[in-house]
Order: structure tokens, then C-alpha cells, then sequence
């Protein structure tokens, strides 16, 4: 008798509790919750995740999620098709989009390099990546990836390969393509007693001329 | 073309963020999670919440969940018949039946008393408690309600509910019906110098003989 909801319960907890940072305990709160909803209530709940992989794909060139094959930022003729900025995953490709200070197009990576995750750079799409740089014309590809030592290796790694593809392409292309990675420092708002020092050291070295 | 995947995701995003403890972000980190699953796993998934809605019912005595109508816990020969003990939802019975020290049997509230939640007795299975102590012959009543403002209002009102209507019993049932709560005091392995003074209090206050 012992633990008999759970054995009840079981098949929607382990099912809850498979997705990333949700333990058994919140999965058990989350199942419960369901319960006292109405079967339709947890139908349209089941049938929204149904058609979500039914109609949601990635896209095929900047693989973030589109429901065609193409995504709607790649098609469009309003983005600057000179520049892609390369990030981790779908949610910096909105996060980015929401900051309205971009309009050149994306390449989702997927992850970052990280040994002790078993991550390495033939799991991510690099790949792809370094293969759009000749054809689609890029002048400028933006590194945008999180400022951990994970994904300092990741831009180090990508930045060499870019540079290696580069050379080789033919003279034609008579531009320089310029890698760039988003600043780092101390954030919007904040008070430099609370910034950290590594941050704030960086902030000083990295410095950059006062505009008015 | 702004916040364009989270149109995309918007459906699925909804149901997660409708879930209690989850929000947008943490939804729409789960959607992409599934998204990236295979076809069938998300089939498992939702198969697992349709057979939990379809399986899963209360019980109509403790209210607690159960495949059938009356619960194993109810229905078994080996609980003490005589002792029910009082709790908010069903993740305190099984905290409590986890514990392996109580052997009687439960009554689920479905909350507590909590005017500031619209939460009143009403909306609570406390007339189904008061009826269930005569017919079935209870002696103790535990109640084992958090220890917060709101629990204490519900402990007492659960209380004089009970001795009213034990006062109105025919005398043949010849027995006091004890109502007890559960021991409050300092957590088994804490120090005291961590204990909140409320609590440290409280357990002088209440202490109990020392027994070897």
C-alpha cells in the first residue's frame, strides 16, 4: 500500500518528470493539478503538444523552429542576408528578435562544445554554418553565444574554422569576413559594487570610446 | 516577424504555462524539450496524461486518488479502522504513508481554510469528515494540517465542527473522541541556533516528558 498514488499516478509522473528541471515532486504537483481539470481541459492540453510536433519543424538553413521548411526570418526580404548571428538555441534566436536591434539572419547551433557533456563540435551544426558563409554572400558573422568557458571555446573553435573556409574561398569575394561577438560588461542598471570582478575587470580592459 | 516562434510554440507554450509553479520561459524551455523528442515519445507522453484522466478518479470516502471507487486504503482489512487523520491534498498521504508510521486511515480536505485564496469551509470536504464519525466508529481524529496561519484556522474549525456533532451522538457510543495534531517543534537533526524563534519557542513551550 505503501506509495500507492504514486503507483497510481506513475505512468504521468515519469512522463512529467523526464522534461529538463522538473523533479519528481513538481511532476507529481503538475499531475495532480491536471487531475482536477476537466477531460476536455486535458485533451486540448494533449492535443496541442500533438499537432506542436506535427506542425513545428526546424528550418533547413538557420535551423530554428519554422512550420515550414524555410523559416519565415530566412525567407524574408526585409533582413540584412549580409550577416548571421550564431547562437546556442530557439529561445536566444527570440530573446534577440525581442531586443528589436537586430535584422540579419540567425544560425542556431544547437548546444556548445562541452567535453563534460559529451558535446563536441560534430553535434552541433557548424558545419552548416562554415557552408553558408560562401554561398549566401555573409559578411559579417556575429558571435552570439553565452559568456561561459563553454561557449568561449565554441566561439574560439568556430572562429578558426570560419578563418580556415575563408582563405580558401576564391579572390572573387574581395571582402573580409568580420567575426564580431556581442560586448560583455557590466549589465544595464547596474551598480559596479555589485558586478562581479571578473566582469568588471573585463569591462575596463575592453573599453570603449565615450560617444555623446 | 517579432517573438515569431513563440506564435509558432504559442499552444503548447499555454498549456504549460497554465500549469501551476510554471511559467513562460520554464514552457517554453519544456515545448522545445518535447519538440526535439521523437514522434512517438510524445505520444507516450500524452497517451500518459489521456489514461491518467480516464483511470484516475477520488475516492468517494477519503477523497484520496484511486482507480476504483473506494480506495485500497479504505477498503483494506489491515488499517485501523478507528483513526482518521486529516490532510490537505494527496501528496500528504503519501508523505505520511512514507514516513511507515501511521496505519489508520485518511480524509483529504482538498486545501484550507484561506479567506485571502476565497478559499472557505465550503469548498472543503469537511461536512463529508463530520459524517463519516459516527457510521464508521472513529475514536481519533489526527490532524495533520501545515503548520501556518491557515492550517491552525482550519485545525479549529475542523475541531469545534467535530465536538459539535460528537456532543449530538447517542450516548451508546460511549467512548471521547480524542482530536489530536500533529507534534511541532525542532526538525529532527537541526540545530537550535537555526531554529526560527517561533518554532524554538513553541517547543519549550510544548515539551513533552523525556522518555529512554
Amino acid at each position: 500500500m505503501n506509495n500507492y498514488p504514486s503507483i497510481l499516478l506513475g505512468k504521468a509522473v515519469d512522463q512529467f518528470a523526464s522534461l529538463p528541471g522538473i523533479g519528481r515532486k513538481t511532476a507529481l504537483r503538475l499531475v495532480l493539478h491536471l487531475l482536477r481539470q476537466s477531460e476536455k481541459d486535458v485533451e486540448v492540453f494533449t492535443s496541442a503538444l500533438t499537432s506542436l510536433k506535427q506542425d513545428v519543424h526546424y528550418c533547413r538553413i538557420c535551423h530554428t523552429v519554422s512550420d515550414q521548411e524555410v523559416c519565415p526570418i530566412c525567407l524574408s526580404n526585409k533582413r540584412d542576408k549580409h550577416t548571421i548571428c550564431v547562437v546556442e538555441n530557439v529561445q536566444d534566436v527570440m530573446s534577440i528578435e525581442n531586443t528589436g536591434q537586430y535584422n540579419g539572419l540567425y544560425h542556431v547551433l544547437g548546444g556548445i562544445i562541452s567535453p563534460m557533456d559529451g558535446v563536441g563540435p560534430s553535434d552541433l551544426e557548424i558545419d552548416s554554418l562554415v557552408a553558408r558563409i560562401e554561398p549566401e554572400d555573409i559578411r559579417e558573422v556575429i558571435l552570439a553565444l553565452p559568456t561561459t568557458m563553454e561557449g568561449d571555446t565554441t566561439n574560439f573553435y568556430i572562429y578558426r574554422r570560419l578563418q580556415n573556409a575563408y582563405s580558401q574561398l576564391p579572390i572573387a569575394n574581395n571582402q573580409e569576413l568580420k567575426i564580431s561577438q556581442i560586448a560583455r560588461g557590466v549589465a544595464i542598471g547596474n551598480e559596479l559594487e555589485y558586478t562581479d570582478e571578473i566582469t568588471l575587470g573585463r569591462s575596463i580592459v575592453n573599453r570603449i570610446d565615450f560617444k555623446v
